[in-house]
């Protein structure tokens, strides 16, 4: 049974790495206000995200503890967090939302101030709130040296856990797709039943669901699900982010809808051999890059080749790239998906996925590994 | 039935009205980088913005067609929508991650950008790529004066029919709740299962669920399940933000596991006088401080009455906020919650909430309106 939430050491230790990265980098404090990056240390977790309407902050100072600047609707949930240090305000009041809070906070510290600024980063705040914090600080706001997504992209064992029963989830609902699919099923019903299905296996929810269908695949792996019936001889794909504690699994599954064509099966084990030729590459010390390239040999360079992979955990999709111009070093704890692509015919694709995690001496499989084509209908 | 999408003529209008405002304001154009805001003008529905690692732009110029700058993985899907100039970049390329191409979009136009600058909003783009923009561009980056959140606020009858049939949905999941909910059942396990009512009633995702249970309410609305059994005398809360063809409904139900205690069925009542005297006073030309004041007159001004509900379209919660402070008019074609809060006891509150649209002569209901406690168990 894995344990929801973490121990306190969890938090304690990824704010001590990140106070020594920042003693490096001249920072005074990391600003967070994004989900993931306050979640990340602080544990807070809410669904509450999915409302635009207040800002929330947290503030890693050089030394000591963190300190939420939050909302009062969010001061009991956070108070159930490790975190002791709780400021809050009667949000929304647009005239002041937090910022004159949060600037006593950080003009309280000595030096300047690190907001995450890289590759998928932004700052959870509107730019007219952002002009009059910078207004109202003594020091400047910097880029964070991109610390917060270098912890991140390392999981402990108790992160690598929780992806591991994510998957687990999955793996029983993907199971079970002969239950809900057919001939004649209409794709967008499949994918109703499939969030079904997850969430009946123990998703706590399903944030992200893609796939497609037809007798060449599909177009892309992003558009929402047509009503349009499965057919006989389609190869479906379901691609799902699901969640448990916070954590994602992101996989994918194709299935043969009565007999495929004739390129179809030999296309997937196309697909299984790059994954599998990815899964031998990814190796400590070992670039994104040349997973990549072990990959791309088997499955080709096509239009599907421009990311072969991606790191996971409290985003669907979050660190490095399987891509050709992503130098990124593989160490251990990182958790990837091996995600290959080739194109068939009519403008279309397949698609395959797998979640591993980065060992000393190989990676080891979090998904259960695809062996064939799944034959419904 | 309620059609999916909308009429090309929807999206004309949409950006007309845009072009009319930005002449005011002087802008000639508008930059738009997040999901709801890209998706109010063109259309582009996917579940993808789960994934951070790619920004999305969408140009509004002052007169012409909106021009979407988006990763070459999204092309196929928007080549769907209304929209024809769709210039694209192998994203991820963290190098030089759409920017150039931006700026030569942005600099074929004559005059100052406007980007979405005030409250709920935030441009989706990390501050390093913000700053390479700025230094890009021939002309500033300024505040939209408002105009995409002015907008938004007006639902036409096509959103409003999409977000009374998300209402219709959840009204039939909340009405199975006593097939789900009985004492002993863990709230967790309840709010599982609530989600798969809706996906099984129509909803195409559940983005948001919370809701508590204790025999006086609960602590707040915005936690997590516990894996705690419901109990005899527990009044449990269903808060759900659930989407059909990308708009919200967001509404709530108390239910009384078994007996309830000798306050609450009282103290319920209230909350229904209360969301009465929201509809009442929601009239076209009255204030969001109004409607507050007319609702708070009963509810009274507890720690829940900080804001008694709030605007609802293509996000849980946009727009106006039924506050003391918040003198936003209303206008016919605006769909609100009304939310009243009471603190009970044991810091313990009950809420409840409802959908309307502003129409004149008179709000219309959306949710079906509540008439007391469901019991079950």
């Amino acid at each position: 049974m894995t344990a929801r939430g973490f121990d306190r050491a969890e938090y304690v230790a990824r704010v001590a790495r990140a106070q020594d990265l920042m003693a490096q980098a001249g920072l005074a404090a990391l600003l967070l206000t994004t989900e993931p990056e306050i979640r990340y240390f602080t544990g807070f977790l809410t669904r509450f995200w999915e409302s635009p309407s207040r800002p929330w902050f947290v503030v890693v100072p050089a030394s000591g503890d963190p300190v939420a600047v939050i909302p009062s609707i969010g001061a009991a949930l956070m108070a159930q967090t490790w975190i002791t240090d709780i400021r809050s305000w009667p949000a929304p009041r647009p005239e002041d939302e937090g910022i004159t809070l949060l600037a006593d906070t950080l003009n309280a510290l000595d030096g300047p101030v690190g907001v995450p600024s890289g590759p998928e980063t932004h700052m959870r705040l509107g730019m007219a709130d952002i002009e009059r914090l910078r207004a109202a600080l003594r020091h400047p706001l910097r880029a964070d040296a991109g610390i917060t997504a270098y912890l991140r992209a390392v999981k402990s064992e108790a992160e690598i856990a929780k992806i591991a029963h994510a998957c687990q989830i999955a793996a029983r609902a993907f199971a079970r797709v002969p239950e809900i699919a057919a001939p004649g099923v209409p794709l967008s019903r499949v994918f109703r039943d499939f969030q079904r299905l997850l969430l009946d296996e123990g998703a706590d929810w399903v944030p992200y669901l893609a796939g497609g269908a037809g007798p060449q695949g599909y177009a892309d792996v992003i558009s929402p699900a047509s009503d349009a019936p499965l057919r006989a001889g389609d190869v479906m794909m379901l691609d799902t982010g699901a969640v448990w504690d916070g954590y994602f699994c992101d996989f994918d599954r194709n299935f043969a809808v009565g007999a495929p064509a004739a390129n179809i099966a030999a296309t997937h084990d196309r697909l299984l051999e790059s994954t599998q030729a990815g899964l031998e590459a990814a190796q400590p010390g070992a670039r994104a890059c040349d997973v990549h390239a072990a990959m791309a040999a088997v499955c080709g360079a096509g239009e599907g080749a421009g990311r072969l992979g991606h790191g996971l955990g409290m985003q669907l999709t979050e660190g490095l790239s399987l891509s050709a111009v992503d130098r990124t070093e593989l160490r251990p704890g990182m958790v990837i998906t091996l995600e290959p692509g080739v194109d068939t015919a009519d403008g279309c694709i397949l698609v395959h996925e797998e979640n591993i995690v980065i060992r000393e001496g190989g990676a080891q499989v979090l998904s259960p590994w695809a062996t064939g084509l799944t034959r419904i209908g």
